[in-house]
């Protein structure tokens, strides 16, 4: 696939940012979490790349959905799935997200406080509830912020708020953090939400689902473990401290459609700041409000490719973006090495971008349009 | 005007967070920077906020504007203004673009390298250029990056350059970086440029012009020195330093726009991590991805409004927006004190918003449409 989206990309000419996308890998990438882990039940992190293309083949193949919003879930339903395989994972959902949601027929939702519970239990009365608990710092490369989730301490009473409006409470939730390259890195959330699990249990909550979110990587530059050599780690070490475990969920996001698309790109200049400086400014017609926003605190560090020059001598190149915003620097601390011969005009391949661009890109800031996106 | 766009936010509904605006303090802004500074020409930096009420009114008040793109180009020619009013300032521009802008009339463009000279040389012959020195850090709310600008020992180089291949050197920019709450903070820039300014004149560019960007700041709760008396100081500081200086030109666009309006909000959940933390977590309706960009490490600092809870007893609140991304953190480090008794439901109106909320808000992410605008 690599290959087909690159020369697709060193053949074509683009008027602005483009994502190019091939589905091929898509098939493999769902039989890998598959083959790794063949009881689970995979839910696509929908909010990584809506394009109805990749949902409608996903639903093809047999795959459940993640919505995070009553947008998501349409698309959802759009694309075929039907509403028994469609979770409503988001914490925080507004009332009327969550009626309609279980209007078209959606019986599971994700809370983390008494007051999610409260708002499940009104407008999607007896339905399924799987509490998702805040987990300690990960080794993930973009660990996860207190956002989502509850303390520990604070699991039985959402539980016992739940029980008590009507819910079921299915099971628990968590999320290793994103991008989490080895499955050895997650044992210690694993042994830390077990903990929790039995714990549950001991109350008298018949816990059966588990739903253990998302962090599956993708290639960066720097070493992952193998899709299915991964998940079958992974699928083990779950197993072997879950009891009662008869639906494990998982999230993937990224290590579903990262590797599905590679953008192009174009320079818009090289420059140096003071004369004499080594380090040269590179500036490029996309940058973090254009679909690279993950790129934020340097976080995900995407490979560049530059078709005619990757054999030439490397310097470091400081990145940016095209706007007129000074946030809009790609990697500063983070070295790049790429040719020492580029110049305005010069293509740039992105790689691995299928997941967090698309959706994520501006409405019209500084007058640039959204990320354009071809599926091949 | 606050009243009036708060008092429209009391009497209505939104279904989705929305950017309420009144154009009757767009007059005494421009006003304002006009009455301070007499002879200088306000070039309304449009990414602020493009909408093209603003544009219009702006331009039948005799406001010049720069633009960052062709997109915005071809906004500010729609409403009405000249080609000779617009200014072409982002130093990163396309090819394409400065082609499009020189076809059109635009004489006057930003630059800060020897490509980008380059590039304006060739697609926009015989134009006018003033190029962008690096400041040091400054007193900004917001420091900018070292995106922009070349530094002071680059200046001759540039300019050089620039003359040698038939452009006219008219003079220098700079931006003293964001939300500079009162004028005796650009002292040390403006000592700065001048001696740039000196330094290029005794090389024989005969220096005219003079873009002293923006930085113009708004209310945050912060104490700022009232637009009149601060650009009657600045424009005295101004001119006290630049000999030969018959054209000064700002770039205002927070200070020009962003208390045009306040976004109509809505409270999703108020919850607890841990049993007993008085801290709570509130989570809104709208968040980093959907028009609160500038909330990125805190730097801009909104004021919230509770319509019918300002009065209650307050406690310290984190804020969160809507989505599944654990980034989308409004609030952790900065304290906000909010009425003890908010819920999900409750309306909030976020304050001065006019400015950098728009079009920073992204097509989808998470499914969520972008920001909706309303002009009273």
């Amino acid at each position: 696939m690599e290959n087909l989206v690159h020369d697709y990309i060193k053949n074509n000419n683009f008027d602005r940012p483009t994502l190019i996308m091939s589905l091929e890998n898509l098939e493999t990438n769902y039989n890998g979490f598959k083959a790794g882990m063949p009881s689970c039940h995979v839910h696509y992190a929908v909010k990584a790349n809506p394009h109805p293309e990749i949902l409608s083949k996903l639903h093809s193949l047999g795959s459940k959905f993640d919505a995070a919003s009553a947008g998501e879930i349409d698309m959802c339903l759009t694309a075929g799935a039907s509403p028994s395989n469609i979770s409503f994972g988001n914490t925080v959902k507004r009332p009327q997200d969550i009626k309609y949601a279980y209007s078209k027929g959606i019986k599971l939702f994700a809370v983390d406080s008494i007051e999610e519970v409260e708002k499940v239990a009104e407008h999607a009365p007896g339905s399924q509830v799987f509490v998702r608990v805040l987990v300690r710092s990960t080794e993930a490369e973009w660990p996860l912020s207190r956002k989502f989730g509850c303390s520990s301490s604070m699991v039985p009473q959402v539980m016992e708020a739940a029980r008590d409006a009507g819910l079921e409470v299915a099971g628990l939730s968590f999320h290793v953090g994103s991008q989490t390259r080895h499955p050895h890195m997650w044992l210690d959330t694993l042994d830390f939400v077990e903990s929790i699990w039995n714990y549950s249990k001991e109350q008298g909550f018949d816990l059966w689902l588990l739903n253990a979110g998302g962090g599956f990587p993708s290639y960066y530059g720097v070493d992952i473990t193998d899709s299915v050599e991964y998940c079958e780690t992974l699928n083990k070490e779950i197993y072997d401290r879950f009891a009662g475990l008869k639906y494990l969920m998982i999230e993937p996001g990224r290590g579903m459609v990262a590797n599905l698309g590679s953008i192009a790109s174009e320079v818009l200049l090289v420059s140096t700041k003071t004369p004499g400086d080594p380090v040269r400014w590179l500036y490029l017609n996309i940058g973090r409000f254009s679909g690279l926003a993950e790129t934020e605190k340097e976080a995900i560090k995407y490979r560049f490719f530059i078709p005619g020059k990757d054999a030439d001598e490397k310097i470091e190149y400081i990145i940016a973006g095209p706007t007129c915003d000074s946030a809009d620097v790609l990697y500063e601390e983070h070295k790049v090495l790429l040719s020492e011969n580029l110049k305005c005009g010069d293509k740039i391949i992105i790689d691995n971008t299928g997941a967090y661009t698309t959706t994520y890109s501006t409405v019209a800031f500084n007058g640039f349009p959204p990320l354009e996106v071809i599926v091949i």
